[in-house]
């Protein structure tokens, strides 16, 4: 095939555009990010008129500046922009129409719509869609947008922005964009490369970052201007204006992270007036385009008023037809489904068979066999008003009873007059006909599909329904009948469509019973446990062909299983060169970014030096990866080919940072921390390091760590550990601070045990103690520091995530049983903050940190009633708390436990109830009177060496008095007349419930 | 018709020029004026290689706007440019071929090529070309570019500038272009009129000049710092962005003359810096589009070694057939073809018959009639080396004789020795054989094209050939036979080309004498005044039958005349509530832009009020225009639909302004002079208008003012008449400036005197005395004030116009006969001055007036001799010494002058050389010996009774004398012995001779 030109892509998506009705406009004058910006799109899906439109738009991103090395990354990029407003219905149909347009035959590759949740918080806008993969590679954003500029949209607007370098790409199957041509014989490199090589230039190293801030300054402050007279265009222009100057001093790296909060708001309020001043604007122009919009006819339900109704049971079928589902929302659905069906079946009256539900990413499908026709008939015994309103005192009807008596069609001398919640009403006994079963499914089935609740939902039509993403068809059967409904503008038939490489074509489903062949015949595996089989068997296989291993994950095989309704293994794979890349650059970007299953080598020596920490994470990577396409096996090569194209890009672009960051040992970007805010009040991360740095020695100390070999790594550890924050690749792949740290360390020439610990500081729980060590600095620090500065979290917000630090001081203690004195690590950190840290601070900090304990020894599996008794007395060592809760819960569990417990909660009690104090109260042995107080005395002298330290010596004293208790009590008054006897009493007794004191408060436990 | 959408039209662009192997390109991504700027043609065209591209621009010209309101004005409107680069030859035939993809029939409308010659200082660029017109509406801007940032561009690129809105109206035959439809059923106007109201209103009263400013100063230090580092696209964006905020700048009325001067040079600079950064940055590439460009054939001349030659006397015939010609362009070809055709046949020694030559803009045509088909045989002397040189004294031949001998082919006795300029040489009679015709001709005629020279030329391909436009096609014919030639890569032949209306189609001329039968058939008229008698004829006639009659002017007669090859009238009307504007708004958009007749009502009323100034001036005109098509009438309801169009919107244009203007009175315009710089050292408008409020009264004194009804309109006439300057009407026409200021006076309800005066005070001569006043107060005031600034016109430079204001001060005096002392007024002005203004400089003043009191008085037509006679001894009172060239040329022109003269001028040369001063001598009655001394001395006596104050008074005296002079001459030796009879007659001729004194000097005369 002829290889296809940039130019012809464009001249043929404007064509293919223009002739589905949209207008063809141009790219906008001013630099934008993306033609999300351009007023054709920011503005016009604001408001009730239609819009449809198409046009290309250059998309100037700064820092996807690559000096035209990289084959597929560009700080200008070519994006071709369709809106669609309203909704057309088939979007995704039209879309793929395009492609074809283009020339890519659905059938040659993996098409595939993933879930992306598109957001731009400088603009506040939002919405639900996907990315569209070409063979693994992004080729288009498909999204229906829910809110611009603050403001919801209504109606929804469709928006496809196609990435056409990487179309260009796809179709030439070519190995990047430089050499392909743009037109005319002219390569894309001839014409860009240059500018691309000199514009990363700019951005990154020549931007004057003071006189950017200043243009920055000048644009919003003209913005106001243009927005106070109404101007909204001129407004937005310098909302655009501002918004790239300030990518380019982000480029610059001259945005600190509390500043970027400063810049977003201020972007988005003025977005936001905007986009409100040009929705203000169209309305009093009474929405001109509206007027000219035809009313489109729609098809709507015909009910017949008389369903035929079969005698005998039937398999029902509900097939919900949507476009591609998140793979999260793929399991929500099953969850709702299961949940509810059986339920609504009760609840409805209609006997059923097994019920079974499947979900895959394009349809929902509930399946009962055996559908009674009809509901039983019954009597349903209904309430009325209060008996002295329907009736008046003597046994007449008013108005009320009446009228209740009418609406339920009995007479009033037949209803009854019952007590219900301490008040008296009528009842009447009503006669419930069964109805067919069609007809009360075509009621409840819209409110079994509005009752699936998903974390994210959207609305896309003027139904007004929010769903995961856009319903569009609904196969209802019950037997061969369909039951008719509608929802979501959708109404239900007997028409599935098949699968999405196949173009989805329609499919007719005679009967409920024939569904599940009809649909494997169509090569939909609908069962979500058969097609994970399917893939790890594929997945296994393929590895083994070349002598290596896969490694599946189950969050990701979950994921994957849940993208595709025919799951077919490729593999394939890179450039060895790559391997020298970190291998968790390796891994993340397979897993995160494409959901490729990696592969590692599976010798004897690999397998058995793998760690404990998950198989094969230890083993070396191979050169090779495995997808899944959703299809079969049909020109497999091809999509082989794009998805090896994608992998090999993405790695140029991680080796693009590596390579230049390593050109630095990591020591050399510590300096650098300082342009990074860590807070306003608490300074940069520079800053921070230093505070850690100091800290770090001290709670090496509280750790008990002694000698060199300890001391020495943790100081390096923690002297490096931020330094990573300022380098390409993690501020490319946040997710992989540390790790890269930790890389970068070893590739400096450090400590394996320094790299370690670098690399560890993120994980919840490090493995090496000098990582829990660099850890608990990081985190005490922040928790100190950010309360400080007022920023405990409140309620759901906890922007700074302390509630994870929290978590993450407490857990590695717990799991190194390392003893730790949480109190004094507080207070040293206190001394090291830029502001002063009260006590009042720190007791909060300390009751903070205890309160997450709590959560973690919860979860861990202890009671609640058993971690409470030792929080209430010790937590600001959460080793020894943990093993308090794990002794206590022992002791809970021992069958003598409820001969334990009672006699001490006696002596507590008393004391408690009593109201004394320890302080107040000693005892003397001349004041003693009763033998068994006597006794007691001398048990208590005999058993109690010293104060107990443990919740098992605690207890083991304990259990030595319980009989001298019990017979104490027996027999002796506590409260006797003699002050001084009843003092020395209960001073006994308070010495007994003292004795937890510090160790738990059994007070707290179940049964006390 | 369908009517066509915007986007249509866009998209059938698109696939017309990609049909033709350009690059399709988008926008650029920043703000630009126009395409020109998008790097694709501002870079592209510099350097060798080749370059073919298209791409739509959306430009923004903030004072273009019009808040929506105008038909065809915007602050952005839409380009579509092509750069064609090297020239393909063809430029214009694909264009019109372009217009005919879009439904654009030639035929059904008059598209024409009207010179252009495009500049653009702030990039350092120009390039000469056209304005395409369809049917009077520019709608293309066609450039041969010979510059760009500097930098001489080789080859040069062919641009071609569509201007779609323009294009969209004229193929929808639309009122404007708001309603017209966008594509998709959506109108232009939905889409971008409350835009276009709102960028007007920001970029005219809303945005904040003080930071705008900041804006151009941080993107102009951007600029820099990019080059600095060789970026030359980051920095051209910025140059672009600096630009773009000069024009928001501009629009907003906040540069001053003085500055704009400055911001143009700092732009150039940038832009010269990224054109010479950019040829540099190709060069180290090493001109990568060169190397794939294929080397392509051209057609060659095949000269035939022996043409064979008629024996008889043949026509011949030469048509050099070219891109439309600028209308002045039409006449140099046609003088520069008259004068040097006769001279080189005669330098070819052929004969020949009657010469013609005739132009039109399409072709240049030299008819010879009977020319011999050889030149005679001849012998010509050669000359040769010096004779020393060539033989020894001997006479024996030297090399250098012999090698001349051998050259001219004569034996070296035949060498002859002849003197010439004072040396001696030797010469050989060399034979000629007369050659044939054809072959000297071919010869010949390329350097008789080469010699034709334009005030402007351009280069168009590799031949580097300048010329006023591309030359495309030659036909060159002795009788039948053609005469081979190449010139600028155009071969000769025997194939004309047509009318442009009817697609240039080709023409074969079997011989040169059927040419003028053939051209006429294809409706051409050759001859300019043929075709001028058509167009007057047509235009009287089409005046008559709206019974008016044309106001048809020379110049522009003239120029229409060379605009066509085919003459045809057609008559428009316009909107008669545009009658209402100024009549000079009126008449020069319809002659200066449109270069159509105005059309005057005809009535005896009219005729009889008709001023002295010119006819018609006075008469009102009617709604009426007449313009010529080039062509015939087919579809001329088509043609005059599109002018009535273009009219309009002209006359809306203007009655924008003239609306806006009139909300505020003359008067209150004034304060806002102090906007405008006049010089940088004499301060602003304003200033210039204080000062000429105080130098006006003085003017009046010196002029003899008296009485209320003369000072007091000077007064109000003088502190006026600046005011114009700032209203829009004059910002946009500034030829209209004072005409505009007289029109607003009236409206604004002062006084006609007052009105007419500052209407008229930039004519050179003002009709009233009051406007002489102003116009006088007004050029002083300049020159000194200039002068005094150091600012004296040099050489050919005169930026401030001072030769002209030199001589507007002293025709209107002659004219009027007014005197005025100069002196005095230099004086009261350098007063006023904020500088000191030296005597010297005064001096200088004076003299320089003078000087051009002297062109002047020659311009009148009055002798050398005459005029420097008189301002030998008068110039300050340019009146008087109008007078005073008049009497003494009248004395000169008499009959008996021959007798007058010689008597004077003995009296004054002996008093010359004697080098006496008239102080030093008295003549005294007793001193006196000889009688014919006494009786001069008598005849002086009785004569002079005063000194003289005319030329008339002077020479009536020494009429008188001269009997008494003659005798004194013939009888009487001056210098006697005797000193003090010497000293006494000598003194007496001295009172003779100093009769002349402040009137002339006769010794200046001829014959003196």
């Amino acid at each position: 095939m002829k290889n296809s030109s940039f130019q012809e892509i464009i001249l043929k998506l404007q064509d293919f555009w223009a002739s589905k009705g949209c207008l063809i406009t141009q790219p906008y004058y001013t630099q934008v990010g993306a033609g999300t910006m351009n007023p054709a799109t920011f503005m016009r899906v604001l408001g009730p008129e239609p819009w449809n439109v198409a046009y290309v738009e250059p998309s100037v991103r700064p820092d996807d500046g690559r000096y035209g090395e990289n084959p597929n990354r560009l700080q200008k990029h070519t994006q071709f922009q369709v809106i669609l407003k309203p909704d057309p219905s088939n979007p995704q149909e039209l879309y793929l129409d395009s492609l074809k347009a283009l020339g890519i035959n659905p059938r040659q590759h993996d098409i595939r719509f993933v879930e992306d949740n598109w957001e731009q918080p400088a603009i506040a806008a939002w919405g639900l869609g996907w990315e569209v993969w070409l063979d693994g590679q992004e080729i288009t954003q498909f999204t229906y947008f829910q809110q611009m500029g603050g403001v919801a949209l209504n109606p929804v607007s469709v928006e496809i922005t196609y990435g056409l370098e990487r179309i260009l790409i796809a179709l030439n199957n070519a190995k990047g964009i430089w050499n392909e041509d743009f037109g005319a014989g002219v390569t894309y490199g001839e014409i860009f490369r240059r500018e691309e090589f000199e514009h990363s230039k700019y951005y990154y190293e020549v931007a004057d970052i003071e006189r950017t801030r200043q243009m920055y300054e000048l644009f919003s402050a003209e913005a106001d201007a243009c927005l106070a007279q109404g101007l909204v265009v001129p407004a937005h222009d310098y909302v655009l204006k501002s918004s790239h100057t300030f990518n380019i001093l982000d480029a610059r790296g001259a945005i600190s992270v509390a500043e970027r909060q400063a810049f977003f708001r201020r972007m988005r309020e003025l977005a936001r007036q905007v986009a409100e001043g040009y929705e203000a604007q169209r309305k009093e122009l009474e929405y001109p385009l509206l007027k000219d919009a035809k009313n489109e006819t729609r098809n709507s339900i015909t009910r017949p008023s008389n369903i035929e109704v079969s005698n005998i049971a039937s398999s029902f079928l509900l097939e919900i037809g949507v476009e591609e589902l998140p793979a999260s929302d793929v399991d929500t659905a099953y969850e709702a489904l299961s949940a509810r069906v059986p339920t609504l079946l009760d609840e409805l009256h209609l006997a059923h068979g097994e019920i079974r539900i499947f979900t895959t990413p394009r349809r929902l499908v509930v399946s009962v066999a055996s559908l009674s026709p009809r509901q039983p008939d019954r009597e349903d015994l209904v309430k009325g008003p209060p008996a002295d309103k329907a009736f008046d005192k003597d046994g007449i009807a008013l108005p009320a009873g009446m009228g209740f008596a009418k609406k339920n069609g009995v007479d009033t001398k037949a209803l009854e007059i019952r007590e219900e919640g301490g008040g008296k009403y009528v009842f009447a006994a009503v006669k419930q006909t069964g109805r067919p079963a069609p007809e009360v499914l075509s009621e409840a089935l819209p409110k079994l599909v509005a009752d699936i609740k998903f974390e994210k939902s959207m609305r896309w039509n003027d139904s007004g329904v929010a769903f995961s993403r856009p319903i569009r068809w609904a196969v209802a059967l019950l037997g061969d009948r369909v039951i008719p409904f509608e929802y979501a503008n959708v109404v239900s038939g007997n028409v599935s469509r098949g699968l999405r490489p196949y173009d989805s074509p329609e499919i007719k489903i005679p009967s409920a019973d024939q569904y599940f062949e009809i649909i494997r015949e169509a090569g939909i595996t609908l069962d979500k446990e058969e097609r994970k089989a399917s893939i790890v068997a594929q997945v296994k296989e393929a590895a083994h062909l070349v002598g290596g291993e896969a490694i599946i994950e189950d969050g990701l095989l979950n994921e994957v299983t849940n993208l595709i309704e025919m799951p077919t293994a490729v593999m394939g794979g890179f450039n060895e060169e790559f391997l020298a890349l970190p291998r968790d650059v390796l891994i993340s970007v397979m897993k995160k970014h494409q959901r490729y299953f990696p592969v590692v080598g599976a010798s004897l020596a690999d397998v058995q030096t793998s760690g404990q920490s998950g198989q094969g994470q230890a083993r070396s990577l191979l050169a090779k990866f495995i997808a899944i396409r959703n299809g079969d096996d049909i020109h497999i090569d091809i999509v082989r080919d794009g998805n090896q194209h994608v992998l090999g890009a993405r790695f140029a672009d991680a080796n693009f940072f590596v390579r230049e960051d390593v050109k630095l040992k990591l020591e050399d970007y510590r300096p650098q921390l300082a342009k990074l805010t860590f807070h306003t009040k608490l300074g940069s991360m520079l800053d921070k390091s230093d505070r850690m740095l100091k800290l770090g020695a001290e709670v090496g100390q509280l750790l008990g760590f002694k000698g060199v070999e300890m001391i020495k790594p943790l100081g390096r550890a923690v002297y490096l550990a931020k330094a990573d924050l300022v380098t390409q690749m993690v501020t490319e792949m946040t997710s992989l601070q540390g790790i890269i740290g930790g890389e970068y360390a070893l590739r400096s020439g450090e400590e394996a045990e320094v790299a370690g610990a670098i690399a560890e500081q993120y994980q919840t729980v490090p493995q090496s103690k000098v990582g829990v060590a660099v850890a608990l600095t990081d985190r005490i620090d922040s928790l100190v520091g950010l309360f400080a500065a007022g920023l405990a979290p409140t309620g759901a917000k906890d922007p700074f995530g302390l509630r994870r630090a929290a978590i993450g001081v407490v857990q590695p203690l717990i799991e190194h049983d390392l003893d730790f004195d949480l109190t004094e690590a507080v207070k040293r950190s206190a001394k090291t903050q830029p502001i002063p840290v009260s006590d009042e601070v720190q007791k909060q900090i300390l009751e903070f940190i205890a309160g997450r304990l709590s959560v973690v020894l919860k979860d861990n599996g202890f009671k609640h009633d058993a971690v409470e008794a030792v929080l209430a007395e010790q937590s600001a060592n959460p080793a020894a708390s943990a093993r308090a809760v794990k002794q206590l819960s022992a002791w809970v569990g021992r069958a003598d436990w409820s001969s334990i417990l009672p006699g001490y909660a006696r002596c507590v009690r008393i004391i408690r109830s009593a109201g004394v104090s320890s302080e107040q109260l000693s005892v003397t042995r001349e004041q003693l009177v009763d033998a068994e107080e006597k006794a007691l005395y001398e048990a208590l002298q005999g058993t109690v060496k010293a104060q107990p330290a443990t919740v098992n010596e605690l207890l083991e004293i304990v259990v030595n008095l319980i009989p001298s208790i019990n017979a104490f009590f027996d027999k002796v008054l506590v409260m006797a007349e003699d002050e001084k006897v009843k003092a020395n009493r209960l001073g006994m007794l308070q010495k007994i419930a003292s004795l937890s004191k510090g160790i738990a408060d059994l007070g707290k436990l179940e049964g006390f």
